[in-house]
């Protein structure tokens, strides 16, 4: 692909989108308060509840995910109901409790319609007018913390969360209230309720970030049970007066509004997503918006089948499902990008709602049936129904994950994720190299970072979020200053660092002004498998263009990655490469020193948090580095001068709260430097049983890594591996086109070819 | 169990030994050359063979294996014969092909029998005879590091490996070959190999060690092939001759020989095994031990069936099987004790052995079959095909490991091993306590120390060894520096250390000399399990007394352990408790220091190893560490004074290769003090997962805990849960009788118990 045609099509999708948007605003005009609305509607209808009726018993993942929820409900049904005054923070028994009953609210009104069992109506019945009850003279929450504080919890955000998922409850039951006390609940509870996450915290609602998101589908919920056009334009196309200071940011550090900025729910869907479904914030919290946005989305083509929701901007939601299953490991486990919590994976209840959703109106794609399989439950409504039924019936085909590149920006045109996949002997490799945009205030500085995985097990990896989600103790569930002063910093991550200063000069403004260019990114041939891509605004006056390629040979037994980093700057500078390898070390072929105090490698911008466990300098031409984790042998081959430093870390210095893994790294440095190349190679090697004892393939096969040649304009790597044969890896640093020739000169003998890159035996 | 009855059964035992061991003798003499000696014999018999021909195709265990097993010598076959000249510690080519070659040759020489296929007979002649072509001339191995150097391998213990495997396949093709061959082979081949290893290793040869066990076995083996009864007496005996000084040492620092100790086989199954069956080197080495042991019991009950070994010292062979498996945790790992390396366990190729063995001349225990089941293989030969025809009719039962406590010590007076195991919410909890003999030059400075798993998770870790076995990086394989320096010192032990000195001084001489004593083991109470024991020779002057008890309460989600440890002495002295948990700490109660630069904990006996992470003090008498591992939440609560450091730890100073594990752990540290209690809760509660995000059972149950009577005699620990309930634990500390009755009186209130200890709701 080139960036000529990539930019056509970005332009055919806006206008697509433009015109898509105002046929929408129209239809939803037109269609206001047409019918009477039926319930429920939103999420589970009353046809898809007959159907669900007629094949109970028959469908063996439905009625096993219906026995689990019932249980779970009967079982609070028994505890008795619990509506706390708030009071604690995420993790907090307040907190935990609020968050417990609107999930077994909306599961009790499920079970009202698919079992006609009135219990349920009248245990959301009952909770709900608890809620009412204390509502109107609720304060704001006790916990200060926030930019937005709710009622029920500390932050808007989880009150919406709330919202959204009791809006499901009240549909569920709104013929089972009378009129009257539908019209309590409405003014007690759900109307003020909305105005609050709206119209009174604007500096909530009016943004583009997932939190908008969650308080816009909150309202727009609520409107679509209680049939009200006007609340459900304001969840669309958020509110038109908010007075947002432009300067004003949330306490992540993220800016609220830019000046002129669309907001509202389309605006959420059409700004964070990228055309090819990648949502700028990184998967982790993709995965959390994943939830609002297709609830919403499958009640507004419940209810408002008109708006063509799932059509919008290109299919945008329905490839975002795709896009998100692809970003996690062969375990299913998202990879940390940005703020992410390691862990998190597709087994989490939104990609159970995103899956199931997909397929029923993605056009029943069959590889999403064997996740659900792996999920092994399915949303009690008419997708999880489909689901299940395809599940019985055998249809599940296996979910293949591929390489691919995804673009980030509105457009696509501001950078992207790179994942590139190859086979190994026991495992899957998987690389995953970040060139996107900043990814709103959940970014990290991190341009040009990569992790990379053996199966399930990371061999580089990316440190992901200082925070312990709700777990209490952790500074109440929350960010930890570590996220700041650790986990965001560039040399958190597998890149490069300049000076020991991050990326942009750590300022969140800077860093949202730019993104890093695709330069090549090629795996049409599976053994030779490339992405490259460059930074120039990171340090201003010094480019960065990084070429990570994955290459299978018969010389070694697994695909091993290389890695090629040209910095040029107009200064001289210290460049520090860190590699976040997990393990222990087995063995350097260089000498260092060990030292008899730790002391931290640096002051700031992360470096206080890096003890240095000693540093060594090579006296050959490779530095060697091996290590070993759970029964496998890695080596890290460099091209090092004798003046680079090698330096061994550990996280964990200025941690007094033990906030910090304390997992080690190394670091190749190069004083006084203006340009220069990193060349590394990265093998996965041999293993060791410690049942067997047996140590197998325990050695690098790599003999010796060399730049046999190098200018502004090119770059051959050569290859010696221990059964003395070569490769040669070129490439032209300057001209990505895929037709042009090129043509260096190596010791007499002349290397021809075309492309960006080439990769030959000599 | 009191130690009256115990001494009582061990002179019982004596006796019998001593009867059976002269009926053995003569029993030996008399059969000598009595009859042609049939081949194969040893392990596979002539009868066996057409047993196993017979049920071939119907015995689904035995046929995988077998299959498995072709394949692999198939493979090897295939691969062409090579028989390197010795050059490589173990790791090494030409260690791991020796290995590799006495594995596949006893393969082979089972696949000739039982296939009736002559490649088999052909390949085991070649090699035999490439091995026949070298012997002859070869020097003593060129690595000099061992006591006892062999000439295939870098030790003689490898090149006894080499024989008990390879006598079994010459055994297999005996009758294949021709007398001329057989003359030839065992002029050049066997006899000399067998003399290198006894008559001219005396130092190697007669000793008791799992060394000399390997090379009685050895020459045992060949001479029961070769029919050489007096070759077999020095394998049973020992030589008559061998002027080892009696101060003379190994490499791993043990003494070779006491003045007057037997030796030979009978002598190593006598002394190292305690009548319990547990191996007082640790179940590492007796795993080790159990294949020349098992497979040289076999084939004497094979050849010499009168000699009754496995009757011999009260079936003690059969015992140690059992008592073997119950040294595992949950997954089948044995327990790290003394030298031993985590992640060896049951599904070992010796293990399969002992289970197969046991099964088939120990009486048919059918809950040996559900861990032949787990192993998935079963030998070659008349036990495994019992083995797998028994699981093949579906008699297997569970194993179900109890609470034991195994004595230590031939006569099983040298202390001993106690395993409290208890049912927890999730898993299961088990408790290992060492209060043994040294075990050999094994043996770690550990006295009463201990380790707490949950499930197959190491809560409280015992370190086990500092090697790499078999990864020839890490110092060719071998035992490392950091063994003796860090992994044997009593502070790398969660136990108690005086004033930064091991046990003994850290003199292995002086600590051979001694034992702790069991106070008390009672596993009557399913819910309040006690393990307590006595060490007073460790630091003279000073006595140890620990008592850890495994208590289930209502109010806990889970069992927790009580950790009571008294410590009297002459002199002020410091003292220091480790308890090395494993994972990341959550929260303390108490105010510590966050050093800006990291230093060691001390300068010698491990403590130059231990990273200091800062040190606080508590301002309340509790002093509580949460810490999270695996989805799990730990809190250790223990009893403090304001005077006591808590100390954090990280393994990892001076450690310039980085050969040491960089775990945590935490120090309770008491000054100027002679006589004290330690006294700690731990309890495992809760969980949270990243999926869900949600945190359960976050926090500690134990609100306080408190010493509320001691004095020399007694000690009361009142134990106040979260829900505002007290328990208290009554300990006397000097009269262990059963049916002793005490009264102490607490804050007026008269307590009265029977025994040596009480739990009671208040």
């Amino acid at each position: 692909m080139f960036l000529k045609n990539k930019i056509q099509i970005s332009l055919v999708a806006i206008f697509l989108i433009t015109a898509s948007c105002n046929a929408q605003s129209k239809a939803l005009a037109g269609k206001q308060k047409s019918k009477k609305q039926e319930h429920p509607s939103l999420v589970l209808t009353k046809s898809g509840v007959e159907k669900i009726k007629a094949q109970l018993g028959t469908v063996p993942l439905f009625d096993k995910t219906l026995a689990t929820v019932k249980a779970e409900v009967d079982a609070e049904i028994l505890n008795g109901i619990e509506v706390p005054i708030p009071k604690d923070f995420s993790g907090g028994y307040t907190h935990e409790r609020h968050k417990k009953n609107f999930l077994i609210l909306q599961k009790a009104g499920v079970l009202y319609q698919i079992l006609d069992d009135e219990t349920y109506a009248k245990y959301v019945k009952d909770v709900l007018f608890e809620y009412a009850k204390i509502y109107p003279t609720l304060p704001v929450h006790p916990q200060t913390r926030s930019y937005a504080r709710g009622k029920l919890f500390w932050q808007c955000l989880n009150d919406s969360n709330w919202l959204v998922y009791v809006s499901q409850a009240y549909d569920c039951v709104y013929n089972y209230l009378s009129e009257n006390e539908r019209k309590q609940l409405e003014k007690d509870l759900f109307r003020p309720f909305a105005k609050f996450i709206s119209v009174e915290n604007p500096q909530f609602y009016n943004r583009v970030h997932n939190h908008s998101t969650w308080g816009n589908v909150a309202v727009g919920m609520i409107a679509l049970v209680m049939d009200d056009a006007k609340l459900l334009e304001t969840a669309l196309y958020g509110l038109k007066k908010d007075n947002i200071d432009p300067n004003a940011k949330d306490n992540d550090g993220g800016f609220i509004k830019k000046k002129g900025q669309k907001v509202g729910f389309l605006a959420n869907l059409e700004e964070p997503f990228s055309p090819d479904g990648y949502y700028t914030e990184g998967p982790y919290y993709q995965r959390y918006a994943m939830y609002p946005f297709l609830v919403f989305a499958e009640a507004l083509e419940n209810v408002k089948p008109e708006l063509k929701i799932f059509e919008y901007k290109d299919g945008v939601l329905l490839k975002s499902i795709n896009t998100l299953l692809n970003l996690t490991d062969i375990e299913g486990n998202f990879f940390p990008l940005n703020d992410g919590q390691k862990g998190m994976s597709y087994f989490s209840r939104e990609l159970v709602s995103a899956v199931n959703i997909g397929y029923y109106f993605g056009g029943n794609p069959t590889d999403l049936l064997s996740i659900a399989k792996d999920q092994g439950e399915v949303l009690l409504d008419d997708t999880g129904l489909a689901v299940a039924i395809g599940v019985r019936d055998g249809l599940a085909t296996p979910f293949i994950k591929k390489s691919i590149n995804l673009t980030d920006g509105k457009d696509g045109d501001e950078g992207g994720v790179a994942i590139l996949r190859a086979p190994g002997t026991k495992d899957d490799y998987t690389l995953v190299m970040k060139y996107s945009a900043h990814g709103l205030s959940h970014g990290h500085f991190d341009k040009l970072s990569f992790s990379y995985y053996e199966g399930g097990n990371e061999v580089i990896q990316d440190y992901g979020m200082s925070r312990f989600v709700n777990i209490q103790q952790k500074g109440g569930g929350n960010y930890l200053k570590e996220n700041t002063t650790w986990a965001k910093q560039t040399i958190a991550h597998n890149t490069i660092n300049q000076n020991e200063g991050s990326h942009f000069g750590g300022s969140f403004e800077t860093g949202s002004a730019h993104h890093s260019e695709k330069y090549v990114f090629d795996v049409s041939n599976p053994k030779v498998q490339v992405i490259s891509a460059t930074e120039t605004n990171a340090y201003p006056g010094t480019s960065l263009h990084r070429t990570l390629t994955i290459i299978k040979e018969d010389d070694f037994e697994n695909p091993y990655l290389l890695d090629i980093i040209k910095v040029d700057s107009e200064t001289e500078n210290q460049y520090d490469l860190p590699y976040y390898y997990l393990g222990q070390i087995m063995s350097t072929n260089f000498k260092y020193n060990a030292p008899e105090v730790l002391k931290p490698l640096g002051t700031k911008n992360g470096y206080q948090h890096l003890w240095n466990l000693g540093e060594g300098k090579s006296d050959s031409e490779n530095a060697k580095l091996s290590w070993f984790n759970k029964e496998r042998f890695y080596t890290l081959t460099s091209v090092v001068s004798n003046e680079d430093e090698l330096i061994f870390t550990r996280i964990g210095a200025n941690d007094p709260d033990f906030n910090l893994r304390n997992d080690p790294g190394f670091i190749i440095r190069k004083n006084n430097t203006k340009n220069t190349y990193y060349v590394s190679l990265l093998e996965s090697h041999g293993h060791y049983d410690p049942v067997s004892e047996i140590a197998i393939n325990a050695f690098s096969a790599v003999k010796n890594l060399k730049i046999v040649f190098s200018d502004d304009a090119y770059i051959a790597v050569q290859i010696e591996n221990a059964a003395n044969r070569n490769s040669l890896f070129l490439l032209s640093q300057k001209d990505n086109a895929e037709d042009s020739k090129h043509q260096i000169k190596i010791e007499d003998k002349t290397y021809e070819w075309v492309g960006a890159f080439h990769l030959i035996k000599i």
